[in-house]
């Protein structure tokens, strides 16, 4: 470790910024609305209108993949920065105000004009899955300028969501955040974010990961998709080929991760009542993150990830409720 | 009965339209920023910046004392309408959405200039007490145009809120309101809100309560800071003096509510922990004005009032999560 390396903060992610508004509902008003359970689908602004009438009375808080990522990393004590697409508007506030409450540092100019934040309208069946419509608003301004080599440069990681992809800009930005890091020699990671989005993006994604992507995180349905593979261990190995750490998470199953030469088997850490599914994988991710930047092994990052995903599993909301680094310290 | 009477709905509210952005934080968070513990303080837009920037991250969900009470009352499967100002942004539009969703009329038009949409900074400290900081904004815009005769007079109760006094054009709203109420031969309830409000305008308060109240609620702080009495059985008794009906909450010790003849003693729900006492009168006022207009007897509807307490003080939040009507018609 050189000087310079002494003062790297541990991650930045880069991801579509947005504040989620959850309500119960059945399954068939997820059938009214056409949403695919269990999976986020993209919406204009009248049907997002139309979906929230017909929504029940909510609670907000702010969301968005990689956000939940870097609210997770702060509660396990660790640092880093977000970039990302707001408006200046009041759930544009808000968000900033919860990201930047964390430690974490939100520096991204708002969008002055344009579309609204971004929102999701997250529909939390009583089986404990939720399904998302999201309307990306001002996420789709986001693009290479915002992304500036001093802030990539002084991470240890850059992780990077896969639900960018859906906003042109946004790929050209994660491509040039992908390509400065690793000019100073820093890792780039990527969430594939949804099955959906795998779908949408197959080709381009797998161009993505074996040019520029270190650490991949996705779930079964997601590699299997990406890769067309028989099953999850065939997507391991075809992933494994094409970036140095695979990690896939499989819901009670728990998660494999696959490095060059070992796979690692990772248990799911027992929760009492699954209460709300929302931002597992994001609180996985964070926690695996944590481990990778402190210096833990792979498979004791697993470990943190299973820890910080079974705490947000078991209330409702994609943002801990716990203090995760106390959890991790009591259970690892 | 008569045959107009037949299609009332039950309760009509008036009160500050406002969004909670709810935060846990400790005893010396709110010594620092002067915030009387377990009590609403009004706070310019400057300090509930201030306030806001030091708060961590937070949950937002729709706010406001009465319109928790007709959040409360509609889940208890009372019907209503609500008048409140917010202005036409999206905390505005979330509040709207909300109370609609609920099946709460909601039709006072949103102010298009000045000041946004209120909101209430909620501190809630370990103890489960919250302690409030609120910017009025756009609620100082509700004025006597915002009340019509055909809204009070279709409700079988006008429901005002004490906090509407700071307010000067809502103070002349609540008593045509009042007035409109009575010409028509409904009744006129109120909420004493907190005791810093009763501190602020004791004699005026009187006043409206001599003239235009019928139902009274308060807490034991509010009632005996109204009327500088020795303890609560005096304020009682000055109280029952002034208006037909007087409901006094006490938190752990239940209510008292007094008619011209009698006082009845209610007991409190048990709860197993109390985990924030948001919004516990104001559910209060729910279950006894649901009772009241539906043809229970004041102590019967004095123990809805406090099953329908006993569930949000359980949760984090002044809106309820259980179905009140389901609850009741198990607990009573």
């Amino acid at each position: 470790m050189n000087e310079g390396q002494k003062t790297l903060k541990d991650v930045v992610g880069i991801g579509n910024a947005m504040v989620d508004i959850l309500a119960p509902a059945d399954e068939a008003f997820l059938a009214e609305h056409g949403l695919p359970k269990g999976a986020m689908t993209l919406v204009e602004a009248a049907q997002a209108a139309k979906i929230y009438e017909a929504m029940v009375s909510g609670v907000e808080m702010s969301g968005g993949s990689v956000g939940n990522t870097m609210a997770g990393l702060a509660s396990l004590g660790g640092t880093g920065s977000y970039i990302g697409k707001v408006h200046n508007d009041q759930l544009g506030g808000i968000f900033h105000h919860d990201m930047e409450s964390m430690g974490i540092t939100f520096g991204t100019a708002p969008a002055l004009d344009s579309s609204p934040t971004a929102r999701c309208l997250v529909i939390v069946t009583p089986d404990g899955q939720r399904s998302m419509a999201t309307y990306l608003g001002a996420c789709v301004e986001l693009g290479p300028e915002d992304i500036d080599a001093d802030t990539i440069q002084s991470h240890k990681v850059t992780y990077l969501e896969g639900y960018l992809w859906d906003a042109p800009m946004a790929k050209e930005a994660m491509i040039k955040a992908a390509e400065l890091a690793h000019d100073a020699g820093r890792q780039v990671a990527l969430t594939l974010s949804d099955p959906f989005c795998v779908d949408r993006y197959r080709d381009s994604f797998r161009d993505l990961i074996l040019n520029h992507i270190d650490i991949l995180f996705a779930n079964e349905q997601e590699i299997i998709s990406l890769y067309q593979a028989e099953d999850v261990y065939a997507a391991l190995e075809l992933g494994r080929g094409d970036c140095n750490l695979v990690a896939i998470t499989r819901s009670a199953d728990g998660s494999l991760i696959a490095t060059g030469d070992m796979v690692h088997q990772i248990s799911a850490v027992p929760v009492e009542r699954v209460v709300d599914t929302t931002g597992a994988g994001d609180l996985y991710a964070a926690g695996f993150l944590f481990g990778i930047t402190h210096g833990y092994g792979v498979a004791a990052s697993g470990r943190i990830g299973a820890i910080a995903a079974g705490e947000i599993i078991s209330h409702v909301g994609a943002r801990s409720e716990a203090d995760l680094q106390e959890l991790v310290l009591r259970t690892l």
